[in-house]
């Protein structure tokens, strides 16, 4: 996909995640983009990523491409909110988790890609709450609701 | 520690966890003990699980130290709940996820041992609720609930 992820505007500076920082080698590197009015994130996992019964994935996998992925949406959101432009020069909005909820609700198969899907439920002055939806071999297997909090310069460390 | 961890009475058809399988050579490998009424889990970040902010542990981790450590404590709170013993030969309980939630209060400093500790809130016929608070550097960083749901049979392939 030719198209620059949501991740690919963060600064340097905040691009070591383990789960969607383009500078950590060691990560996952997720990627989100838009996808009409919602977010779209695809992710396979790796063959270590199994959960207690052998053939399904781990759950903290499933939290954490949510976490991530919510993260960006909040980012992009506030973009589009914002008006911004290819070429802004406004620094990036960037988010951190408030809280996280995940509902699991059928088992999630190893073996083939997962698709994680975002929709904004709801935009405030420095709070966005993201739902998501996690896919796999074309079923919903999970639910999650992040609230996502934006960094400004008195929370920066946050 | 010589005490045998909540996650070595698994069998091993349930022990190829990402986070918590003693079977899985690349995965987290959790324990969890009792400590008195509560149940405790200590993991050593590796260097590569930072989060967006460098410093600070990723989001998705914790909730996956969460989630395995919630796992474990249902178990061990249904085996002494119906007083297992050592050498018992009635299978081991096993739960999964049916909800997740965290509650991240402050960052999460990357460096050190975390600690996660868990009270059993409340014991039903297959479900356990499980709290949780992760330490780190001596100070709460954040809260968890997780609803267990304990396999039977008929969801064996949950």
């Amino acid at each position: 996909m030719s198209e620059k992820a949501f991740q690919d505007y963060y600064p340097d500076n905040y691009s070591h995640c383990y789960g969607c920082g383009r500078l950590n080698q060691d990560g996952m590197q997720l990627k989100s983009y838009w996808d009409g009015e919602e977010t779209v994130c695809r992710y396979t996992p790796r063959s270590y990523h199994s959960g207690g019964f052998p053939g399904n994935i781990y759950g903290g996998l499933i939290a954490s491409l949510m976490d991530c992925h919510s993260a960006a949406s909040a980012t992009a959101a506030r973009m589009r909110e914002d008006n911004y432009t290819a070429d802004d020069r406004r620094p990036v909005p960037r988010f951190v988790t408030a809280s996280l909820r995940v509902d699991y609700l059928k088992p999630t198969p190893m073996g083939g890609v997962l698709e994680i899907r975002g929709r904004i439920k709801e935009i405030k002055t420095r709070k966005i709450i993201v739902n998501t939806a996690l896919f796999a071999a074309g079923e919903l297997r999970a639910k999650g609701e992040a609230v996502m909090v934006q960094l400004t310069e008195s929370n920066a460390g946050q």
